[in-house]
């Protein structure tokens, strides 16, 4: 199985045991002062500037989100998307809680887009979906509900069904949907990682999906968050993560995912790692 | 279950949700033709050199091996491990594929070392499981036997079983045998890592064991091996991996493994990881 996602003449391709993609997360206002505040004014030059670093970086997809307090998302969130787009051609993740402000970034995105996220809540199942299913994009699906984030392999799995479910009754392929099986930081709950793995592994088993996960969120708090998120990433590569939410700008962490991938026999006959050896 | 080795006035306990201890494997002429030349003349510099220094860096056993042509093991074996025993106070990983060698390196080890190894061949367990049980050492159990190393999960997961039976029969405690569920070459076999590591996770989730392996073994004919040995551990010690066999002087390795053991909950609120950065 194998989810597709496209920009303007690109396509990136990814699933159980296919090469990992990343999905640049760094466009994203959220703990970071000098973008919320561009964002307020109006403009959208880190935006350009983050899209094209990280997609020169080895970024797959550019996710994108704009919400911050005092910024309009329905109308920031595709004219960001637009600007995006006019300087780089990677797929884009659509990132929001806001159902509308979706409906408005789909509308401008004439190619296949991620859409980032609905949930097991009644209210985002009846509200995204049909944005998924009209649109014909991929959906990340994250594994929590009314009850929350439960910390518990069974709950999260039953969460997974249940929006797997409702997707395929309405028509939506299984491959557009994406796993995401939720990271809580680690220095609050030493079972954090443990958790979302055996939650994961679970559920490829059971539905053969792809996955996603924000790796920076199980590193907070912490000294030398890089590092632990890098090799976070590499258990989750092991695990079956498919598609992580990362930053590609962290020194040393493409090569590592090269290296897992390789381990993970995702990368046959180590040829995409061997290939930055041969450069130098 | 913990496994405990010992040395002078040190104590070293490794099992699940331990902190991952390292087993220094650089005392091994394998490989390294100034080890096995010296070792040929008798002499033991870099033998102690190397045991001070995998120490100083974080090695928490040190694994000595002298195997070499035209080294008499049975004489060199215990002169080695007596001239680590006297640059270095960590417990002795007695490393030798002759039996002799290892019953003549009990003889001059006063404390309880890691007898490296016993394996699923009758002729193996006839020969080590008693040195294991008069000498109240620990042993590493590789999961091959006559029919060679399997390249099938349920094959190694049974020798595994057969050694277990065996050495508990004969009165040696379980936690004393720690499981080597093998590593084979990556880059000739890409499901390699993936069959290690379900071996070891089913092994660990049936029989409560430690567990070990030779980390170096994965990258065998690839370019940056220690990169690869580095995240390979990764994935091992979230997958239940207690105490590998690994160089401890690669650059990166120790804070990678705290980063490790930090992420699967094997170091509680990173105190261990946190004490680096405090230092600085």
């Amino acid at each position: 199985m194998q989810t597709v996602v496209t920009g303007k003449n690109t396509e990136v391709k990814f699933g159980q045991g296919l090469p990992t993609v990343i999905i640049a997360e760094r466009i994203n206002p959220t703990g970071r002062k000098s973008l919320a505040e561009e964002l307020k004014l109006g403009k959208f030059d880190i935006v350009q500037s983050d899209a094209r670093k990280q997609s020169e970086a080895g970024a797959h997809i550019i996710d994108v989100n704009v919400g911050a307090v005092s910024v309009n998302e329905v109308e920031m969130l595709p004219a960001a998307i637009k600007k995006v787009m006019s300087v780089c051609d990677r797929p884009i993740c659509i990132d929001s809680a806001n159902p509308k402000a979706i409906k408005a970034a789909l509308e401008v995105y004439p190619y296949k887009a991620l859409i980032n996220s609905v949930n097991g809540k009644e209210e985002s199942m009846e509200e995204i979906l049909p944005l998924v299913k009209e649109s014909g994009c991929a959906v990340v699906c994250l594994t929590m509900d009314e009850t929350g984030i439960k910390n518990d392999v069974e709950a999260r799995f039953n969460v997974a069904k249940k929006i797997i479910n409702r997707a395929e009754s309405m028509g939506i392929k299984r491959e557009d949907l994406v796993f995401d099986c939720l990271v809580m930081t680690a220095s609050t709950d030493s079972n954090s990682a443990k958790i979302t793995f055996e939650t994961m592994r679970r559920v490829v088993a059971e539905f053969g999906v792809s996955t996603t996960f924000g790796a920076s969120n199980i590193s907070f708090g912490m000294p030398n968050r890089e590092l632990l998120n890098i090799h976070f990433l590499t258990m989750g590569i092991i695990n079956g993560l498919t598609a992580p939410i990362t930053d590609p700008l962290i020194e040393g962490l493409i090569p590592a995912m090269k290296a897992a991938d390789f381990l993970a026999g995702r990368d046959l006959y180590g040829m995409n790692y061997i290939s930055d050896y041969r450069k130098k």
